[in-house]
């Protein structure tokens, strides 16, 4: 697959992109930059130096074929080729990401759910299992949605059975080793930010 | 309350110096902007521009009260008062946000939540009581965690009885009416953009 140069911010926007294709109702061959533009409330500029990094230029006055400029975004964002993932800490918010069946469509599949209570019915594994699992299928991606006090322990676990990614829910700062990529996911932080918006309007 | 002038981008970044110093260990009277920076891997003006928007200037070679910063970011955040929300779509996500913590510690406070299938054992009242709720408790930031199908109806919904800021976790894009603060948070996106990064360097 040809790796174009994009900006981390670009590439965090191919996935809105490939969203609003997708919703988009299906009333024509070809979308415009502008029209992208208009529907995420982003600048036509900056749509258009996106989409030319991912799928060349458009068509003058058309703009792009829609299906062909969704297999690029597809492609780009590895959708053809899922990432496994496992996720460690099932409670309510774990399960919320394991039943949520969105991810696929952006190129993760959660593999594996693990806890120190295991839940066989419903695909819960043992904590105990964890090395042996990801050892066996080579993961690089993990999802920690335990509570504050255990995330540590969780981080250094995953990093040291080859985990690379972590996607963490726990509302603290992990520390983990050079090298590995650490996302943190405070849901109170989006919705701190809406607040802050909201009172200044009223 | 005074507000000063501050950007949006840098009030992002105010919950996440409060999570920082609130999960400091507690080792010391003062903080400076370079550790905060260091901890949180900001760039050191940048910290040092916002916290001086929030706090004045710290004090030479030792930075800020640790405690009195935490107090103007808290007032600056709105923790003192906190903002009513509703919720709409008591599945698992949606549970899962209820049960969450945070929330309070950045100035929101979820006080009622509303499904076609209410369950008044976990608090989750029937959405035919919405109306009269919102009215009654003068509610003005609402939480959208149903489904695809149903999210624009229950956005229209919030919008008519008062709302005008709306979290959407539904993975899809919402329409408004002008004024409306919309803030979409669709996980599979933040997802999408760890395995972008973790693709890049495997």
């Amino acid at each position: 697959m040809e790796k174009l140069a994009i900006s981390k911010a670009a590439l965090s926007r191919l996935p809105r992109y490939l969203e609003a294709l997708r919703t988009l109702p299906d009333d024509g061959e070809y979308i415009s930059a502008p029209a992208l533009a208009k529907m995420l409330r982003l600048g036509e500029v900056q749509v258009r130096k996106d989409l030319a990094a991912v799928c060349g230029g458009g068509k003058p006055r058309c703009g792009y074929k829609r299906e062909a400029l969704i297999k690029k975004l597809e492609e780009r964002l590895g959708c053809e080729k899922l990432t496994p993932a496992v996720l460690v800490g099932a409670g309510r918010l774990g399960r919320a990401l394991l039943q949520y069946d969105e991810f696929e469509r952006y190129g993760v599949k959660i593999t594996a759910a693990f806890d120190i209570n295991p839940d066989p019915k419903n695909g819960i594994l043992p904590i105990s299992s964890f090395e042996g699992y990801c050892a066996e299928h080579s993961v690089k991606l993990g999802i920690i949605t335990v509570g504050e006090g255990s995330a540590q322990t969780v981080c250094d676990l995953m990093t040291e059975n080859g985990i690379i990614a972590i996607w963490n829910f726990a509302p603290c700062i992990l520390k983990a080793p050079d090298g590995v990529i650490l996302q943190n996911e405070n849901l109170a932080l989006s919705l701190a930010h809406l607040n802050n918006q909201l009172r200044s309007i009223i």
